[in-house]
């Protein structure tokens, strides 16, 4: 199986590249939602969750846009929660060919010879894909916004520090790190897409 | 003018990438040996190195293959050709689009706008590219071959310092960083001038 790893700073547009990369190579695509849906259920009830693995996670509805805050299980049982995570994302991997976003996948999946993307941009840059992103009524002072974005940051570097002892961030975990000040995702993905292919040995069609 | 400026690890292949990329595109190649050549001849006969400039730096000789040496005229007034470079570099950038290896000339150039390339390796493999690269009876043992390592590239990052007030290496300086462990730079290139005629805005041919 060819695994892609997408590790990015908040507000980078690394989640919408992700999306757009495994579209255009045919890939799955796997994000914290579904894995967390999926240990959630694996936790309640361990066949559901192998039917849903192995129908593949595409089947299974993705929350389209911007992030939504970690629901109450997840507070409640962090640790059987990583661990039900991280033995779905190596099951889920190993089934299809796919993009995994976050979750320090790169770690987990690290024997699988995974290809690492870091996608990071300046703090302007940032803020204003936040700002696109958020619905009107939520929109935050830039001060606030740019204390969200460090602290998401922050808690992604923490996260993985913990599992890895890696540090997050450091370009020589990855393969390579795109800046995507000033960059229009949707016309980057392509060349991103390309890279993949090639670092991962894939012919074109 | 479009203008790449490519930094690099000792022993990454960023070089011979810069050159594949200049190649690719049809890009005048700048590097060290010939702006130091330049530079050393500005300061003899400005007139002469006006005519260098002129009529571009492709038809300077250039040194394949390995870095060399020092020469000693550099060692004498560092500042001075540090100036000279400096002018040099902004003045080729300024005549036609150009790749530049090295010399900080992502610094230099800012104001021009160029695409910023980072080339970086894990230390087996620059220790690999350099005993390829190295003729027979000049090996060195691994630990006084990662000990030069080491220091071509302190020396570098001391340079970036010392002219910019910027960490060499960090990714945030740069638009792409490459991670070349593993890779085959040949191979590499067309994926790396793909990339940078899309943030160049260049039309394919």
């Amino acid at each position: 199986m060819r695994i892609i790893t997408i590790s990015r700073e908040f507000g980078s547009g690394g989640r919408e590249l992700g999306k757009r990369v495994a579209e255009l190579l045919g890939f799955a695509y796997y994000d914290k939602e579904i894995v967390s849906a999926i240990a959630r259920e694996r936790d309640l009830d361990e066949a559901y969750v192998q039917g849903v693995v192995d129908k593949g996670a595409r089947s299974y509805p993705i929350t389209i846009g911007r992030s939504f805050a970690y629901p109450a299980y997840l507070q409640q049982s962090t640790t059987n929660i990583l661990v039900a995570q991280q033995k779905i994302i190596t099951a889920l991997a190993q089934k299809e060919d796919c993009v995994v976003m976050g979750q320090s996948a790169d770690v987990f999946l690290q024997k699988h010879n995974p290809f690492n993307l870091f996608v990071y941009a300046d703090m302007p840059s940032k803020l204003k894909r936040c700002r696109e992103r958020a619905p009107e009524e939520e929109r935050l002072s830039d001060r606030s916004m740019i204390k969200k974005i460090k602290e998401v940051d922050a808690a992604r570097a923490k996260s993985r520090e913990v599992l890895s002892g890696l540090r997050w961030g450091q370009k020589e975990s990855y393969h390579l790190c795109v800046n995507t000040t000033g960059v229009n995702i949707k016309t980057l993905a392509p060349h991103v897409a390309e890279y993949a292919r090639f670092w991962l040995g894939i012919e074109k069609p």
